[in-house]
């Protein structure tokens, strides 16, 4: 591959992350009846985003879908948090674009969602040395409804699928084992695919199975929301939900790759911990009552399922 | 010093840990009127402890007193957290007895208060080669009333003061220092005292400076509660306190050593993370008002003042 096709994919897949931000946040103003807040923002080092909130609405409670392309020096920390092997110690440049979601919905029916895809490149005096891609999607049920959860999963295999009839298998495995919270032996949710540093194929064979995973991102969660929308829900049902949000925060601040690299590599705070739930509630020692709705969410949570055949 | 002198302060900061446990959960459910949750509990590995959790009630939203002695092998993660160097390779095992304790008030008008005293020892085949306290006791305040820190502080100092002139203003520094979060350019609190590993004079000097720190606990603390307790807060106070709790949790899952030590360790989960708030909010981007008592908070977390003289 030469280089000018090499940055060819590079503004492709900036213009892609551009493009499904303004289709996703559309459905979200519209579902959630308020104006989203938007804000561009510049990297001191190089590079910059734009982040879209949106706030406490019909829909969501708390929501964020952010594009960012950052470059400049590659710094010893990143390295570390990156894991990267094999890279000379000088003049090293990194690239990296991507977008990121999470939706934190109202209703606790309807489960909270995220994604994110990303391109990264490492260059040495300007020559590039290593690409790859990154991502995933993955949903964080309250309330298990299965079919909810087989609808999400299958559209993503099918996409897979349609690329090579590994890859579901492969990265909806390796989600269940990245979204996990080892303190408390369960798993963030019910998963869906997660891929770190895929470059082992043609760089536009990656970059059409990305685009494709990205762009049936609607397809995969809108159904849901839909469904569980006018569901009522008790005070009961919201406590839960509220309980379960703490449990995605100590993910995300104790083992998340993307929020401890971003944190270390000057990324903008607010729009990496736009993550977290706008609620939370930690209470000690909180316990399931057996043969409630609650456990049989546990159940999954502790011991991952087949959900797309 | 002998192996048996070291043996006797062993057990007694054991017994100091649980009668000063007993003591601040007596004041504690007097203050809250409400029944403690007593957990005894056993740790696998060796040890175990016990914690005392406040439920929310008239004074406390949340908060929980925990003293734990464990003991057996010295894991290598525990060595990579610790920073422990100098140690030989093999048959190593460690002691542990402490006291931590959070106590995070209803009311925004009363400040979050965490003190954690602490023994540790390390064994090759029995035999000790390494010992060390650590500690400290730390303010949070949500509003800040002045002479409150003044006085938190001013306690402190003249426990330290009695012991040795220099304590005091290397373990504020070092307090400062430690309750910080670099993602946000700011303390989590006001400070107080902490330092790390002290070792450097002898044993039964050490223990009864920290002796007499965790004694101070209770009159460097409740005079501020009583003084607050009657203060009526708005929507608005609330909404402030819920939102800085937010980054007491942040600090706490990223960087506090201890939560991250004891989740390594094999530690029990909910008297670890018993510290964090029992309500919390994340918005995003929030931004404090010019000229408000909010900013006034804000401005001495920037730029740590100088309490005790």
């Amino acid at each position: 591959m030469t280089q000018k096709q090499t940055r060819c994919h590079k503004n492709k897949m900036i213009q892609l992350c551009a493009h499904m931000q303004e289709k996703i946040c559309h459905y979200l103003s519209i579902s959630n009846q308020t104006p989203l807040i938007k804000d561009q923002w510049r990297r001191p080092s190089g590079g910059g985003g734009l982040t879209c909130i949106i706030p406490e609405g019909k829909l969501l409670e708390k929501g964020g879908v952010n594009t960012s392309t950052i470059y400049g020096e590659l710094q010893p920390q990143m390295i570390d948090t990156l894991k990267l092997k094999d890279l000379p110690k000088k003049s090293l440049e990194m690239f990296a674009c991507g977008i990121s979601l999470v939706l934190h919905p109202l209703s606790p029916f309807i489960p909270t969602v995220h994604a994110n895809y990303r391109f990264f490149e490492i260059y040495q005096n300007k020559k590039p040395l290593q690409w790859w891609f990154g991502g995933g999607a993955d949903l964080t049920p309250y309330y298990l409804f299965e079919e909810d959860v087989q609808h999400f999963h299958t559209v993503h295999k099918e996409v897979c699928d349609e690329y090579d009839p590994q890859f579901y298998p492969l990265f909806k495995k390796a989600c269940d084992a990245y979204f996990y919270l080892p303190h408390r032996k369960e798993h963030r949710g019910v998963g869906g695919i997660f891929f770190l540093k895929q470059s082992h194929k043609d760089q536009s064979f990656l970059f059409q199975w990305v685009r494709d995973c990205l762009g049936s991102f609607l397809s995969a969660y809108t159904p849901i929301v839909e469904k569980r929308k006018h569901m009522k829900a008790s005070s009961h049902h919201r406590q839960w939900q509220l309980l379960r949000r703490g449990r995605y925060v100590e993910f995300n601040l104790l083992y998340d790759v993307g929020t401890r690299f971003g944190l270390r590599s000057e990324g903008r705070v607010e729009s990496i911990l736009m993550t977290l739930p706008k609620n939370v509630i930690w209470e000690y020692d909180h316990k399931v009552k057996k043969n409630t709705w609650e456990e049989k969410l546990m159940k999954v949570l502790k011991k991952p399922r087949q959900w797309a055949l």
